[in-house]
C-alpha cells in the first residue's frame, strides 16, 4: 500500500500528488464531474473525478462506488475556486483532483443512513448493526469523548500521585451484594467466581498494602433488573487515598472533574465552585430527594450544577424490624458518633461519612471515609444482625487485613458512563458505550448471551435447570 | 488530621515543624534514644525520639510501637551530623525530631518480615497476606513499574492517534476457544455470556466502524490448565489499525516498546534496532523453536534481544487428517498466497501474515493482518471443515459485517504481564500482578472461588453437577 495521507493533511499539501483512503461518505454527480466526499479518521475532503483525468480502471471503478465503499484515491491537491469554499469543513478550502480510483472494499446498502443523526433509528436495529452506527459523527464523537475524559482523569490523578493497579474480575461473592454474575469454576467442581460489583475490598487491601493513592478505570458488573439506562457491566473511575478526611477525598475528586471539564469543555460552566455541601437532611427537605437537581436555569444545556451530598444516616431499618446500611457497610461513622457505633446505641442517628456527588439531578458519584478499625467495622456487622460465625466467614479476610497496620482511608467511584453522557448531552448511557447492552442484558450484534455446548456445561461441572 | 507532608518533603523544611505519617519500617532502640525508620509512599525518613522533648502521652506510645505499626509524628526537621548522613536514602541528609507521636492503627506481627525480599517466603502464605506482601520494596516498585509501562504504552499510542476502546467482558463464546468462563444468564434462562480470550472480534469490529485506530488495555481470560506461570485473567495491551500492511503495524509496536524502554529502563541495552525479522522455517531449523532467545550474552541481565517470527504456515494437520489454524482464523495469508486460500489449494503451504515478537526466548505479543474480505474468511472456515450452517451461526456476524465496507486492517496484542516480568527481572508473572491467582486459579486472600447460596444458583438456572 502506498503512503497515505489523512485527509486533514492535505491543506498542508497543495499541488502534491497524494494518496488518501477512507469511506465514501457522499456521492454527488454533476453531470461528468462526479464529487465524493471521503471521510477517514481525521474529517471529511472533497474529492473531483473527471474521467478525463482518470485511467481506464478508475473509469469503470467510478461507476460502481456508492457511499461507504472504502476506496483509495491517488491525486492531485488543489485549491478550491473562491466561490466553492465550504468554511464548515477544515479541508474546506482545498479538493483532490483524482488521477487513479482503487475499491478497497465494497459495501452493502446499509440498514440506515450514516451521515446522519441515528438517534431516531430503532434501536435494535442500531445495536444489531453497531459497527455501522458507530461511523455516524455522533455516535463517533461520543467514543472519542469518553476516551478524552477518561484519559484526562487518569492525567490527573497521576499528576497527583495516584498509581493505577489492576484488580481482579474473578472475583469472591460480597454477601452486602445481590445480583452479582457467577462464573463456575472448572478446576474447583461446585465452587464460583463472582464478577466484582466494584473493586472495594481490593482497594482498601490495597490501602492496607501502603500504596496510599490507588485508581482504577474499573469495569464493574451487576445482574440487576435493567430498568432505564442500566448496563449490566459499567465503567467507574475508581479511587482511595490513606491518610486522608472526608474533605480531602472531596476537595481531590471536584478538582480532578473541574479539570476536566474547563480542558475539554470550555464552553460549559460549573454553576458554584466549590461544589455546595448540602446535608442529606436539608436536601430531602428542600428537594425531597437525595439527587437535587439544583441548576438555576434548567434550560441552558450548558450548565452544570454539582453538588455534594453529605451526612446520610448510616443505617435504615428493614421491614423485619432489623437494620441495614443505607450506601457501604466499610464506611466510617462520623467522628462525633464513633462512640454511639462502638456501642451500638442510637442507632438510627449515626451518621456516616459518605459523600455523593451529584449533576444536575443524577448521582455521578460516592465515596466515604472507611472503617480502618476491625472493631468499628464488627459493630456494623453486628447492628445488622449477623452472626460471628458469618462474620468471620464473610468478612474475616477484611478485618484481619485491619490487624496489620490499615491506615485511615477513604475513597470515591466516579460513574463514568453516566458522568460522560451528561457531558455529551446524551439521554441514554448506551449513546456513549460503544457495545453496550439491551435493556434485557442482550448484545443484538454478537448474539449474546447464548446457548452452550454440552461440553462446556459439564466441564464447568453444572447443569441447566429445566423447570 | 492536621496536614501532612511526604517522607521525602522534609528535606526541603528542615527547621519547620511538620507532621509526617506512615509506616514503622525499622526501630532501634540506643539506651534512651529511640530511632524509627519510618515509611511512606515517598520513601524512608528517620525519626529521632528523645523522651525529654515528647509529652507524657506520646512517651507511653513510644513503648508499644512495633514495625509496621502505622503512626503519626509531629517534630522538627534537623539536618543529621555530618557522621550520620546515610547517602544511601533520599532523606539521609534529615531526620524528625519527635515532639509527638500518635498511634493511628497497631499491627499484630506480621506473618513474614516486610523490610526483606519476600522471594523466598512460601508462596501460599505471601498470596493469603498480600496486603503485606506488596508493602515490601520489590513488590512495590513491580506495582508501580507496572503502571508506569502501562501508561508509557497508553502515551505513545494516544501520540499515534489511537483512541482507546472498552469492549465487552460479557461477551459471546468464539467457537475455536476451548476453555472459555461461562457466565449464565439471570434474564435468558439457560444461555450464557462467556468471558473474551481476547477482545479479538470487537476490535475488528471497531475497524469496520471507521475507528481506523483502536487499543485497549483490555482484561483477557483463559480457563486453562494452569502450567507454569499462567493466570485465569491476564492483561494485553490490544490494538488494530486500519489501511495498514505488515511492516506498519511491526513499525508501530516496535517503537512503542523500544519507546518504553529507553524511557523507563535507561540501564537496559536493546541488541538490535529495529528487532530483526526471522522466518519460521530459518527459527525451526537454526533455534528449534519459534520463540528463539537470540541474546548474544545470556548472562547479561539488562541485556534485551527482541525479534519478530514471520511467515507462519497458516493451517496445521490435525489427528483426523483434517486442517486447524495455527494463529488465528482471521488472519489474511500472505498477498502471494491468497489465490491459494481462494481455491483451497496448498493448503500446507499457505502462510499467514501472522508476526509474533519475541523477547529473550518469550513471546511477549502477536498479531497479523486480518481478513477484511468477507469471501477468503468464509474459505478459512471452509477449510477447517466447518459446514456452511455452523459458520453462517457462528461466524455469520463478521461475514456480515465484512460486507458493509470494511477497511483493510491489522493488530496485535502485547502481553503486558509477561513483558513487566521481564523488564522487572522476575521470574514469575505473580510477582508483578496486585492480585494474582494461585497455579489452580484460587486468591487465597479472599478464598476465591467459593460456594454460593442455593439462592444464587436459582438466579442463574443452574444447579452443580454433583457426579
Amino acid at each position: 500500500m502506498t503512503k497515505r495521507i489523512l485527509n486533514r493533511k492535505t491543506t498542508e499539501a497543495v499541488g502534491e500528488q497524494v494518496n488518501v483512503m477512507g469511506w465514501v461518505h457522499a456521492r454527488r454527480n454533476m453531470g461528468k464531474v462526479v464529487f465524493f466526499d471521503l471521510r477517514d479518521r481525521s474529517g471529511l475532503l472533497q474529492i473531483v473525478c473527471v474521467p478525463s483525468e482518470l485511467d481506464e480502471e478508475s473509469k469503470n471503478s467510478l461507476d460502481k462506488i456508492r457511499p461507504e465503499y472504502v476506496i483509495k484515491i491517488s491525486g492531485t491537491v488543489q485549491n478550491r475556486a473562491e466561490k466553492q469554499i465550504n468554511s464548515d469543513l477544515e479541508t474546506g478550502a482545498v479538493e483532490v483532483l483524482a488521477k487513479r480510483i482503487e475499491i478497497l472494499n465494497e459495501c452493502k446498502t446499509p440498514p440506515f443512513e450514516i451521515d446522519k443523526d441515528t438517534s431516531a433509528v430503532n434501536e435494535e436495529l442500531r445495536l444489531k448493526y453497531r459497527y455501522l452506527d458507530l461511523r455516524s459523527a455522533r455516535m463517533n464523537q461520543n467514543i472519542r469523548s469518553r476516551h478524552s475524559i477518561t484519559q484526562s482523569f487518569r492525567e490527573f490523578l497521576i499528576g497527583e500521585d495516584f498509581v493505577e493497579i489492576e484488580t481482579p474480575v474473578l472475583a469472591k461473592g460480597t454477601p452486602e451484594g445481590a445480583r452479582e454474575y457467577l462464573v463456575p469454576s472448572r478446576l474447583h467442581q461446585g465452587k464460583f467466581y463472582v464478577l466484582p460489583q466494584s473493586p472495594q475490598q481490593f482497594k482498601q487491601l490495597l490501602m492496607v498494602s501502603g500504596m496510599e493513592r490507588y485508581f482504577q478505570v474499573a469495569k464493574c458488573f451487576r445482574d440487576e433488573d435493567q430498568r432505564g439506562d442500566r448496563q449490566p457491566e459499567f465503567t467507574q473511575v475508581d479511587l482511595e487515598m490513606s491518610f486522608v478526611e472526608r474533605e480531602d477525598v472531596m476537595d481531590l475528586v471536584e478538582r480532578s472533574i473541574v479539570n476536566t471539564i474547563q480542558k475539554l469543555y470550555p464552553n460549559k460552566k460549573i454553576q458554584q465552585l466549590p461544589f455546595p455541601r448540602i446535608d442529606y437532611k436539608d436536601a430531602m427537605e428542600k428537594y425531597d430527594t437525595d439527587r437535587p437537581d439544583i441548576r438555576e436555569d434548567k434550560n441552558d444545556p450548558n450548565l452544570l450544577a454539582f453538588c455534594w451530598v453529605v451526612n446520610f444516616p448510616f443505617f435504615e431499618k428493614i421491614e423485619d424490624g432489623g437494620w441495614t446500611f443505607t450506601h457501604n457497610p466499610f464506611s466510617r461513622a462520623v467522628p462525633e458518633h464513633r462512640e454511639w457505633l462502638l456501642n451500638k446505641k442510637n442507632i438510627g442517628e449515626i451518621l456516616t461519612t459518605q459523600y455523593d456527588v451529584v449533576l444536575n439531578g443524577f448521582e455521578i458519584g460516592g465515596g466515604s471515609i472507611r472503617n480502618h478499625e476491625a472493631e468499628a467495622l464488627r459493630c456494623v456487622f453486628e447492628v445488622m444482625g449477623i452472626g460471628a460465625e458469618e462474620i468471620s466467614a464473610k468478612f474475616g479476610h477484611m478485618l484481619e487485613a485491619f490487624e496489620f497496620g490499615a491506615p485511615p482511608h477513604g475513597g470515591l467511584a466516579i460513574g463514568l458512563d453516566r458522568l460522560v453522557a451528561i457531558l455529551q448531552s446524551e439521554p441514554n448511557i448506551r449513546e456513549i458505550i460503544a457495545f453496550p447492552k439491551t435493556g434485557d442484558a442482550r448484545d443484538p450484534m454478537m448474539g449474546a448471551p447464548d446457548v452452550v455446548s454440552q461440553q462446556a456445561l459439564k466441564d464447568a461441572h453444572i447443569s441447566i435447570d429445566t423447570e
